[in-house]
């Protein structure tokens, strides 16, 4: 599973779905969209797992999740190889999925045409009127999005029940508490 | 407010902590127990913003707030810098606050004794019996335990609230979409 992240990305958002994805038993690789560490958005220094072009050039993945925050999201959505592997990945049948601020960079890709998806609520004037849902999460087939920091650990839940099931998914919700939080739709 | 990251500390939760303090406006220092990087317990690496030594000799803090995770707990508790803060803290009238394994260091530090809190399920056997609750935010006077990652951003939302009243709790809770999750008491 690939997590590019870029300069001011949401910790809490790429903490959920690296953490859980890792704990449901995923290779996760967090990729930088350049060398060295990332800065998240509430000034977090994170090291990834290498660079995307290290990544991409390296590796198959079945999925790629999109965390938020700003000017990360801008940053994702106006990187030409980013939006080629989305355009890529979905073309070929993966799941793809992104939170909060994100899904810009879905659109970009010409991912939410025709969908139903969800974004952080201010975000939503930048996204198509059509097939925007106020919902926490959305699952609409192969592709997930969420709204923010406050629906990352259901998001991240649901991700692990797109790839592994649903007895997957309960296991790692109830591991870390998150049972009551972890049946978003 | 000081934020003590040793090896294995459990990312969301330290992530949501730092995040929703910060986006609330309180200066926080993430401090490592040694010199460089910290993995966490899925294998994020984080790099803090000093060691442990730099922020203690430059630093007065109004509020302790210890992560979980394993080893990360245990090497917490096993500190002798960590406990003496701890008890400075704590005999100074300052929050003193842990989640998930973590209020194994609150013990050691003889902070639990005649107070209610609570920790992460599995930990409960090796605290005292006394006081143990099985809710998910416990707030004792300036003592405030939580349970684990799923619930780690109302833990979070609750030391902004018992930092700075309960209008700016629920403004950060608004902003991160924790509305729901953010009444744990």
């Amino acid at each position: 599973m690939l997590v590019p992240l870029a300069e001011g990305f949401e910790e809490i958002e790429a903490m959920s779905i690296i953490d859980i994805l890792r704990r449901a038993g995923a290779t996760v690789i967090a990729a930088g969209l350049d060398e060295g560490p990332v800065k998240g958005r509430s000034d977090v220094v994170m090291v990834p797992d290498c660079t995307l072009d290290r990544a991409l050039a390296e590796n198959e993945f079945d999925m790629i999740v999109l965390p938020g925050g700003m000017p990360a999201s801008a940053s994702l959505r106006d990187d030409p190889r980013v939006i080629e592997t989305l355009v890529k990945m979905r073309g070929a049948g993966k799941t793809v999925a992104a939170i909060c601020a994100a899904p810009i960079a879905l659109d970009r890709a010409g991912i939410l045409d025709g969908e139903q998806f969800t974004s952080y609520p201010g975000m939503a004037p930048d996204l198509p009127k059509d097939g925007y849902r106020h919902d926490r999460v959305v699952i609409s087939g192969k592709l997930l999005t969420s709204r923010g920091p406050g629906t990352a650990l259901e998001f991240a839940v649901e991700l692990v029940r797109a790839l592994y099931g649903d007895p997957a998914a309960r296991q790692v919700a109830d591991e870390v508490l998150a049972q009551d939080i972890g049946q978003a739709n």
